[in-house]
């Protein structure tokens, strides 16, 4: 898949502390060893992706862009100069997929509009992952980032998105700030109807990787502890 | 990831003629060699990338259940009485990631039930390839499945998601029928507004691969044949 035309590749990367090669194909680290130009959420951690996925890569010759949520869309567009100089570039986000519930997009609307070639490669989404488990329909679902905080708009969320299960047959996927996981679960047991279906998929990839799916009725009686850890929450009926 | 307990393992498998370790972590396969019970979307396509995974595999040694939609509700129960027994099983589909756009989430659902642990591996997923690839909403996008037939139902649903593009910022992704490909993005250059984003990910993982977004102003006179491929189609503002 190593493009002769300079290519945007987006290289996933392990969520949790597990080894690249554990997630990863091995063509990835290869295509990794090509590229000298990284647009990144955070440059530590990719430097640290990096050093974890080959021996062989001199961290001091890369050359590394920060793209997350303090960078100006000016900034974003400038970023891409080296493809119009002829290289290759990378685009490494915190955890899992690049572009998805992740930084990144824009970066890659940029290089769709210039006409570059844009290759993602394969590696662990969590919200496939929490997806492909739970049981849930998979012919139809949406992602819906974070619910709103506010508690009586965080409610009216959950009731057009039970409508959406009802109607569309649509499962619901979303997420969470990880310390309010356990109360994320215990808004949802007092809002929502005792039938309804709650998947929680927790630290997927992990050592803890758990993902349960029971009834509301259930979660209720149920104790559980999901502070702190990355986590997706999925309903269906 | 290898767990104590009888599990039910679901295996992504390659999307086209490529061979698995392009596209699958090593412990995928580990993992595979462990398994002795299948449950899978077509049994030739499944002995095929077992016997790609591994030639350490004694293929006649496995047994295999087949589940796509000719299967019954009652048969699908009856499929993982070998976890019952104690051993663990594993879901192949035919192309990427069981249970997501493809049979498997049945089975999945009676595991949850009965409180067997599941665990999804790592693999490629189109649809999250295509919507890294897209420069779109990653955030808040659905997937739809396939578009109505019926020319007034598909014209229905394309103006339903376009609401949900302008009103809530969220990307639609859908397929169809291979065949039907040309057929269709002709229908979203008559049915669509001309500066909506149309971007078709097609072939991908394989030699082919090609990620392209464009307004609809510019497919309607772009020449494109995507006749028979494999494809994923996405849009957004």
């Amino acid at each position: 898949m190593v493009s002769t035309a300079p290519t945007l590749y987006l290289f996933p990367c392990p969520m949790g502390d597990v080894k690249p090669t554990e997630v990863l194909p091995a063509p990835n680290i290869e295509i990794l060893k090509t590229v000298k130009y990284f647009i990144v959420e955070n440059v530590r951690s990719a430097r640290r992706f990096i050093r974890a996925c080959s021996a062989e890569i001199d961290i001091d010759t890369l050359q590394f862009s920060e793209l997350n949520r303090h960078t100006s869309p000016d900034e974003v567009a400038g970023m891409l100069k080296p493809m119009a100089e002829g290289h290759s570039m990378g685009v490494i986000s915190e955890a899992g997929c690049p572009a998805v519930a992740d930084p990144g997009s824009d970066v890659v609307a940029i290089a769709q509009r210039k006409g570059y070639p844009v290759c993602p490669l394969v590696g662990p989404s969590s919200i496939i992952m929490a997806l492909m488990g739970s049981g849930f329909n998979g012919q139809s679902f949406a992602f819906c980032g974070y619910l709103p905080i506010d508690a009586a708009e965080r409610s009216a969320k959950l009731k057009e998105m039970e409508r959406r299960i009802r109607r569309e047959h649509q499962t619901q996927i979303f997420i969470e700030t990880p310390y309010r996981n356990n109360r994320l679960i215990a808004a949802m047991c007092s809002a929502l109807p005792s039938d309804l279906l709650l998947c929680v998929a927790s630290d997927i990839t992990g050592p803890k990787q758990s993902i349960l799916t029971q009834p509301i009725s259930q979660w209720k009686s149920k104790k559980y502890d999901y502070d702190k850890i990355p986590t997706i929450f999925l309903l269906y009926k």
